[in-house]
């Protein structure tokens, strides 16, 4: 793992960080494949609208972009920004004018699990997502939600775990967007009240809208996602991860999980 | 400012931290009062209780005691302690076992705001609480929403501000809890839904059990908050703080409020 702290090579974080100290910050996970940033701009442009919701300062993209060159080895690796509102005075009040801070990492691409490229695993996770429109959609720091739904299953035998929100509603997988095909089109859940609006979500709407059958965003009950004739993950390093097994019970893997992944190597 | 991470003087924080990239981690916010922290064995229950509900190993409280102690300066200091899962691999998945980090800090204790000694100027914020049991209580670091609501004001008329959650329930003010006087008696909100539930508030509460009238948990509306005879914020610095002024109108100023604190030099 290489790091740069506010371009520091190797750098530590103050202990009065306000990512830290209030989970005060952003972040994004960026494949690099064949030495380029997938998507890097969809990637700068929902980072600055983080900023812009959480009052941050309007961030360099141009510094940003240096710096995740700069971090980037190999053909293939995974580089994650985070954004925070750097350091400043005890208390929740953010200072004006806040100076944030920049950590830029880069690690080795992970081998896929063994029995994953088959499609994914999943199940119900137990732990629901609080409901705050004021954050929904932003990829920020606060995870704890995400970190206990995740530490409900270690088995080997569950890939991922889907998540509703309080009121019920299905939401998402814990680190990856859901897309459910019903009555022959793919839907995913609105995110107006909580859950992250992913790139690799953004990448798949943007291609289905090209295939002229564009996905519809509504609320989704569990009842509705038991009932999909398929299921579909997506993130920024997986692409899209067809789910052939939900709590134990076969998922027909759809083809345009292959035909999206052809288009994303195109693009 | 003086810090400890690790036992380190002047140490800094690992980029990969949990508490950084998650908020995973946990926060106590400690008064030192004639050289003494105030309420410390509340702090630490309360600590190894969100250890216990974020599902920490558990912490070494007479090691968190020592680096209390070292790293208190003067007669009177604040001393926050925070607790995170440490560092680990990328994702959310928590590490185990896992190795918690320890970042222990003193502060001058801060002068009082000049208007605030007759009570506190508090109104409403528009920010609300998300709600989730699992986290309801827990003094974490996902502090988000506290932040936003915090940078709604900035005006020098306002002193505190109070926050309902999703459901419109009242629940809090920003960085204190809150008690209301209704019909001679103060209650105080339910924090099953979100909320911190605070080491004052838990003082409070036991001063006024011990003069023979249990403070009520309860759901509270705003028309509660507006229609009481009395209104108090508590937190570990502050104590007891009365509201002299809700949204402009003059609120009184309860004799309890003068009684706690004669209490609390006691204690």
């Amino acid at each position: 793992m290489h790091v740069l702290v506010d371009g520091l090579q190797g750098g530590q974080v103050d202990p009065l960080d306000r990512g830290l100290n209030y989970g005060d910050g952003l972040f994004e996970t960026i494949a690099v494949l064949d030495g380029r940033p997938r998507f890097l701009d969809w990637h700068l442009e929902r980072l600055a609208g983080g900023a812009g919701r959480l009052g941050f300062p309007a961030l360099d993209a141009a510094l940003l972009r240096r710096e995740i060159a700069a971090i980037t080895f190999g053909a293939r690796c995974i580089v994650k920004l985070i954004v925070t509102r750097g350091s400043g005075p005890r208390g929740y009040r953010p200072p004006r004018p806040a100076s944030t801070r920049r950590i830029v990492a880069a690690w080795d691409w992970p081998a896929p699990p063994a029995s994953a490229a088959a499609g994914a695993r999943v199940g119900w996770c137990r732990m629901r997502l609080g409901r705050n429109p004021a954050l929904a959609g932003v990829k920020h720091l606060n995870r704890l939600e995400q970190v206990l739904a995740r530490a409900e299953w270690d088995d080997g035998v569950m890939d991922e775990g889907l998540m509703c929100d309080e009121g019920g509603s299905v939401i998402s997988a814990t680190q990856a967007n859901l897309f459910a095909k019903l009555a022959g089109r793919w839907v995913t859940p609105r995110l107006d009240q909580c859950g992250v609006a992913g790139v690799m979500r953004r990448a798949f709407c943007a291609w289905q809208a090209e295939q002229g059958s564009p996905v519809e965003e509504r609320v989704l009950a569990r009842a509705d996602i038991e009932s999909a004739s398929a299921l579909l993950l997506t993130n920024a390093l997986a692409g899209a991860w067809p789910v052939r097994e939900l709590e134990g019970r076969p998922v027909p893997v759809d083809g345009d999980c292959g035909e999206f992944s052809a288009w994303l190597a195109r693009v």
